[in-house]
């Protein structure tokens, strides 16, 4: 049986339609017919060449909900039920070793010092080649984890808990406080952007401002649950920064995520913080210079806290998927176009020309 | 100028309508025409003489809301503002010394040694006399923290989160980990009780649980948010267990809050926890005896974790302050019924009988 | 070749010597030669038929360091450097599987639904048959995390960093703030006391105080650094209260850690706790009734936090490895007797009737 | 009566010896014979004028230890105990407000919005005039947290627990993970890197490096616990690199805490880190221009946290108190030199051109 997948075989160069000899599965491998494969903002850096970590050629795509169409051996979910053909699942991207340091020792898988991750450094000539969710069927290796989908959740819909989603949950949870009655910014209205809104609602935030450049994202993050949008190109930093103090009593925000990855971004982020506040940087997922930081007017004499949030691990998709679960309907309008595998590469020039939000392919 | 207060002289008598000479104010001191005042069920505690800390006599009611009459020295809210008269105002029921060990060193204004709390321990006979909210006026002492009443939101909504709320909120600050996805089951479908499912789903619990005796109880408890009711005189304690374990794989419930106080809670509760679950106590606000405890099996071998709340501080205020002030409408809901300051013994007794779920004086 | 190993065929009677014949390892086994073997207070219970998890015929004993003989595959330490034969090596008694929702999203492994225990909860018929370290060998399985044995130290001072050590470093884990200047008690002076006094004071605490009924063991506590020992035979818990109030400035102490299950235990080391404090038990390892506690007073009005602690993880035991690398010297007070494998079923009868300390078999 | 006192009435200029009358005290005032003033680091930035807080005229000196001769009022200790004439006495040097968002919602009394600090930002010509150390006596304020000075040390020893050992405190209190068994670096040996090295070592870290230029001041590190130290001058950054790398198994240290303030350090710090670590920086106590940080490098893609660390609270007091207290006489090393009162202006040039680690005067 074979399998048909677009490859990324040189960089910046478009994606072909090749077919796969489908491989016999061995011990613990899972086979996957794909139902829909989320594009990602990543994914147009990794076509670029921008992506340190992408070994050629590859099947890009590391957003993938499927359904089973064979497996080796007994296979179950994180909640322990067997998994079967015919089972509509959804998995952590990343396949972490659990026997490293980062893994056993310091339980943070997500710095696991042997992370495979589908779609992004498993090479299509890596066995068993099939290793990326632009493409028709993808196969599981042992390690995976992997959830039920949720019933009655469109596969589409779902994708994005896969990689922003989770990410998000990553970046939330570094938070040992409670964000009830607290004033949130994100910097940046694209998926990660999106899902930092919803995040900070289901956690009690009362104000959640967001500052971007599209007033379509902008009114896109008010549906997600923004309080405040504040438009990059009809605002000054000096009325942002105003529009923050003044409703927190001249503080500033207890929070602010950077989902923008953007020079400039920390300067103005950490600008906005009250004395004690958290920075939290998701965007700057590949490689962007330098920041400069005056560090002892932002972060000693304020005493700020700022952290870098990199993937995340399995506890953070269980926490994404359950927000689409909780309100699936909302995020229906995260999708804003859907492609065939074959149209893949009109899916990335899509989001790299930001026509669209959130690109899904349906297979 | 006088004000009508109701006080308790003697435990287990009606209160009586006494008028109270206003003293001059101190510096420092607020002067408040009370607006509504709270009848909390520990008040029917302190009425019958089972709470310890209550001198007589006393004019009772720790739940306030009022407008600021007249007052000495410069003011400020906790945000900074400063105090007017003719401000709408709420403030922390207890008043903590900011010196002793437990204020300065362990940072937890909860526990002060020095506590004292409008209505509750701060007897009539003791300068400036108004110190409860069963009156026309309370006298504020240096001290209280202050925060501006919400604009639009009705004084006797409001009260409810000087105690059940805040406590609640005391409660849920105790948790260093967010409950996105997560299940929680509370006992006791009372106003602290509806407050913890509010908070909980607030936090982002998926599946919120509320066992209780009164239908009309649990069906509000819907629509605060709890997503299963169980009636106990509906249900065994094994088909209770059932329905938890059939909805969390059969692990058990991540977080469960007493919010009832009876013998016989906590062995329900702990039983009905996953491994490495949290039991939070809340509800044992007065002398109830003693709770057995199998440690090897309830709490060592599952690695239970079981957490005493007693009342709060003025961070925990603050949070049950915006979360009505997230949804105003749902917390009218609460308010089952409302008395004059007069008919306060009449309130005292519908509590009691639980006729009402919330009352409230209206001045 | 063959390996001798003392069996369990029925509990309560001797230990039988046997010889086991080595099997063929399979992929990712390790054949180690033991060079020593803790006996553990839990193994006595084991022996006795009172903890449920104990499959007979078993090799007992869980607390092993050991020389690498033979091995299939390419392994690893927890550091990332290859394992190969004549490594000295250390690892975590309990292989939990990485897949569960306690390994994955709970990120807590010793609460693993499949954590299986060497010595303790895989029968000696069950391949590859050396599965306790009550031997001369012991195979470990796919799953081990593996330490090397830091070198310069005995084998026998090392073995007990795999049990009590780790699950003392489990329990302080807990604790989210730093005991710098705090008081702690410790109740019970066997292995897991002792630990819990090195812990409480290599973490800051000032005041350590341990009661016993044995004043060797309790004059075996000063030596790891408690600084207030109290026999339970010569002082009323009155007197115990009151030695601890003394050096609180009347406030009680800031944890108690219970490393003693027995009945009555836990009260007594509840009330020696300030408001707020926290009480660790982890001594409750096997069924042994009921405890009465009130919740009022105990728990909800003094704030109270009650922890169990069940066994532990990798990270634990790396930091129980540690501790016995910064003082070895002083871990060898710890070892009171011993023995050879041979003269195992006497190790057990010392260990039962608290003529030692500490048991180790060398083998 | 009257009181000595060295006035800094001019950046750059000597301070001038001056009599100053002392005040009749107001109620909650303290008057104390002052024993020993430290001498700090950023005492000399402030004679600079490069320290914003600071109004003219004012008597500097914020690091006091004395003996009360006077008190207005019922004035109690952190621990309760009344406070008397003849007592010996340490405060924090920080007086807070308890009412502002910062102490009441935060419980981060440290942010305080009107934090006054003895000798720092409280002018001469301010009542009750007596606001600083460099002085025969001191007016401790109302809301000034106090403790009993410990019996058998020096006074001139437990100075630096004011400034530099409260600061690191603070540090350290910011991680919410155990150091048992961890790697940390040190950059910059001078009082507050010293403190850091004990407290690293206090809280359970096994490996601590240190960084700095002054062979003299690098052996001191040592006396204090320091494992290994690197002086820039006989390293490379790259061999400072390795050194840290070889002992973590090619990771990097867990945490690195900055102590120096110099433009550079942070840049190198960063790179010692492993992933998931976290930067402490506490040296940066005035300008010293802009850092710059490589996001994507250095911050996400390493998942690692920068905190700023902004002087200090009462809890953080106590814990320094406590260590002084563990080891006294290890702290005398810290003090190189000591000065009388008129000789403030030779103390502060011997701490401007580095002679001294720590000059303390005392009176």
């Amino acid at each position: 049986m074979k399998s048909k997948a677009m490859v990324l075989e040189a960089f910046r160069e478009s994606l072909s339609l090749i077919e796969v000899e489908i491989p016999p599965l061995e011990e613990g491998q899972i086979l996957v017919k794909l139902q829909a494969s989320g594009v990602c903002g990543s994914d147009v850096h990794m076509w670029n060449g921008e992506d340190p970590r992408v070994p050629l050629p590859i099947i890009l795509g590391h957003e993938g909900v499927g359904t089973v169409v064979d497996l080796k051996g007994v296979k179950r979910t994180v909640d322990g039920d067997p998994i079967n053909p015919g089972d509509n699942i959804i998995w952590n991207r990343g396949v972490t070793c659990g026997k490293c340091y980062y893994c056993t020792v310091l339980k943070e898988p997500s710095l696991c010092e042997n992370r495979r991750v589908y779609g992004i450094n498993i090479p299509l000539n890596e066995k068993p080649y099939l290793n990326g969710c632009y493409a028709e069927h993808i196969i599981l290796r042992t390690g995976t984890d992997i959830f039920t989908a949720p019933e009655n959740i469109n596969p589409s819909i779902l994708v994005s808990s896969s990689c922003s989603g989770a990410t998000c949950a990553h970046a939330f949870d570094m938070l040992t406080e409670h964000l009830t009655g607290k004033t949130v910014v994100v910097q940046g209205p694209g998926p990660l952007g999106v899902w930092a809104v919803v995040f900070a609602r289901s956690l009690g935030a009362f104000q959640v401002f967001v500052i971007g450049g599209s007033t379509e994202r902008l009114e896109l993050c008010k549906d997600f649950g923004a309080t405040n949008i504040l438009n990059r190109h009809e605002t000054t930093p000096g009325e942002r920064k105003s529009a923050v103090l003044s409703v927190t009593h001249g503080r500033g925000a207890d929070l602010v995520i950077e989902a923008v990855g953007a020079h400039g971004a920390v300067e103005e982020g950490i600008g906005l913080l009250r004395k004690g506040g958290t920075y939290l940087s998701t965007g700057y997922a590949q490689p962007a210079g330098l920041e400069s930081i005056d560090f002892y007017r932002d972060v000693v004499f304020r005493n700020i806290r700022i952290q870098g949030v990199w993937v995340n691990d399995t506890s953070h998709l269980k926490q994404a998927i359950n927000l689409i679960q909780q309100n699936p309907t909302l995020f229906e309008k995260l999708i804003t176009q859907k492609f065939s595998l074959e149209e893949t590469n009109e899916a990335l020039i899509a989001m790299k020309e930001k026509k669209v939000v959130k690109a899904v392919l349906e297979m």
